[in-house]
């Protein structure tokens, strides 16, 4: 799948290890849990650390059950500053008396291993809920894990937080902000697990960018509402999402303090890679073969366009018809029907295209003759695209999402032992 | 799958002709659509015909997109009087610019071989969205459909409304009021379509009870809130829902014009009925092996509760998890979690149950042992009881769902032709 191009914006390789002075590594420290049958061979442990403090940002899941790295990543970015993260697969280290424990300790051994302050690393986990986080292996591995830092260690990072990802996730850019050539790259685990219980995204991003916490945070909770919670595999929202971004400052650009023209660049940049990552992210969705995105316009807000579009993309009956490359656009209209927002049902108009060409298939909310062949050569593309528009207001949003197959619910429906 | 017991009431058989003075037929007229490759042999249309008029009272779909039957019917039922129901299965005459007039068409056909006032029709199409409705096998058929109606031929007219439905799905109760015998009867088709297009339900209720036009709708509008629309099968609010109740008075009741007991009788008569026909319809949801049933009690208020239970019970890898009979309480936690409604997490409690017996798998948001052999034995049953506490206060909801499976994946990718 190509990456989506963006104007002033070059894509680089070198994901969380493509900005200046960021290291990288990912080892198997042994994770895997009691119930597991098959240990699939892949790291589970990784860290980031940046050579100097950084400026720090995140965003975490809107779920009541937090896993304990959020508490504790929370409270250690509360200052704005960071240099390290801490990642675990295989265990979400979730509902766990001493989880926050557990996370403090993740912390506190990375810590010393980088003689760094216990405060200034972020930990995350993901993986099986409720199972108590054996601390062993990953005391055991971390001095390996510290002393295999490299400046291209990035695919041994992504690996150790992929799951049921059946490609590692990375995308990283370069832009200018006042002269100076500025470096963010990022990697993203998709929805899954070795042994699935549950569809968890962690987003880790790092950048060589001058900009103080404060804008950080706001240029990244501006950019996560466009993309990450834009994206619906199944519907369900994970325990332990979390999106951080770690910003060095090695570039010497003019430090962005205020909402400048720097401010916007920054955030277009974020823009570009959180986008491209959530396109990822959905195209890998659990037994997923197509990309859907859908683009709403026409409506009264940006609000009202989102809803409708995450309607489309969340419909079980619309994604199965898709798995079955039948362009059923009484599915799409029923899903923009029941929609929660406010617009004229017969205004609406739906187009359904691909790299094979677009066609009308339903105008003023009615059925259009289309040719059943070209309809069936669209869907049988990777990416499809569902247009919609619901009248003349000026709202628009895109969602992506992805198709409902057998493998999902192969993949889900499996014992965990 | 046993049917659920009340106090005071008795189940009986019959379905729609279950009442005194209803007679019922069903026909297969030829209404297969075009792109079909397969035509089930099977009814396709059905009438309903009470001997004296009755009054009436129905509930339709919410979703914005509404089949042309939904507009004549609350047409025709404005005065709250009707004596006859027209419905046929495969096409849902929904987004099609004739669509009113040939469900107009459908009723002064059938009102014509009754010789009754064609505004005395309910009329009622499930089906593909979005294909013109050919009148003439409607036409052609309706001599026979009138002519075969017979005060047991409630069999005739259930299958025709059936579509990917794998059983009838009918239940009949008798009760007393004011020292009279009345009888209740429904029938119901679950979700899906012989080239399935989309989850839709109708439901037609027949009584002979003497109750008000005004009272009968408040008594179906509120059992309507605690069956129908506590099921979910797929989370796609289709747009040919409707449910509608005809009451003749043939049982010679003192009539019911006031919230008195006989009020609460009838009330609880028709909500045995219509949960009995929820629970069919989720254990018969399209390709569904279990009926899931999910209680939540101790919530703030009764909507909260339902929030809470609606979330689980739509969860994509819960309802996965409950095919593969994985005793996942982390999947279930996490959509507790993630229901929009105000509780403490730390206050949830969990058990997991079914005829074969109970288990505790989550108490005050965190894990408790338990036997995986004896969880296996429990999800092993068809139907699957998630009992669910969030707190200390009085509201409590139920809400049905079902597994997610292979057939469901194939049901609805499967192309329309």
């Amino acid at each position: 799948m190509k990456l989506r191009e963006f104007e002033n914006i070059k894509f680089t390789d070198g994901g969380v290890c493509a900005a200046k002075g960021f290291r990288a590594n990912g080892i198997q420290c042994g994770l895997a849990h009691s119930g597991a049958s098959v240990t699939k061979k892949k790291n589970d442990l990784a860290l980031i650390v940046s050579d100097k403090e950084c400026t720090a940002a995140a965003v975490y899941t809107t779920n009541k059950v937090k896993g304990a790295p959020i508490i504790v990543t929370k409270e250690h970015i509360r200052n704005g500053r960071a240099r390290a993260v801490i990642v675990n697969s295989v265990n979400a280290n979730t509902c766990n008396a001493d989880g926050v424990e557990k996370a403090e300790m993740m912390c506190r051994l990375a810590a010393k291993e980088l003689g760094i302050d216990e405060n200034d690393v972020i930990v995350a986990s993901t993986g099986v809920i409720g199972q108590i986080l054996p601390i062993e292996p990953i005391a055991g591995g971390m001095k390996e894990l510290a002393e295999g830092l490299t400046y291209d260690g990035n695919p041994r990072a992504v690996e150790a937080i992929m799951t049921t990802d059946t490609m590692p996730k990375e995308v990283a850019v370069q832009f200018e902000m006042g002269g100076k050539t500025c470096t963010m790259g990022g990697m993203l685990k998709g929805s899954g697990m070795i042994h699935p219980n549950m569809a968890t995204t962690l987003t880790f991003i790092t950048t060589d960018a001058d900009i103080s916490a404060e804008l950080l945070q706001r240029a990244l909770s501006d950019v996560v509402k466009v993309t990450l919670n834009r994206v619906s595999v199944d519907g369900d929202t994970s325990t332990n999402d979390m999106v951080c971004v770690l910003a060095s400052g090695t570039a010497e650009n003019i430090p962005v303090t205020k909402e400048n023209a720097d401010f916007e660049m920054f955030r277009n940049a974020l823009y570009a890679l959180m986008m491209n990552l959530a396109r990822m992210m959905a195209r890998d969705g659990e037994g997923a073969t197509k990309l859907i995105e859908c683009a709403v316009s026409g409506a009264d807000t940006d609000k009202t366009a989102e809803i409708v579009a995450k309607s489309v993309i969340t419909s079980s009956l619309f994604k199965a018809a898709m798995f079955g490359e039948d362009a059923n656009w009484g599915r799409i209209l029923c899903a923009v029907g029941y929609a929660d927002a406010e617009f004229d049902i017969n205004e609406v108009n739906v187009k359904i295209g691909s790299e094979k060409g677009f066609i009308d298939v339903c105008k003023n909310g009615a059925g259009v003759e289309f040719s059943e062949e070209k309809a069936k050569e669209i869907l049988g593309e990777e990416v499809i695209e569902i247009i919609i528009s619901i009248g003349n207001g000026g709202g628009k949003a895109v969602c992506w999402g992805c198709d409902l197959t057998y493998d999902y619910v192969k993949i889900n429906g499996d014992y965990r032992s």
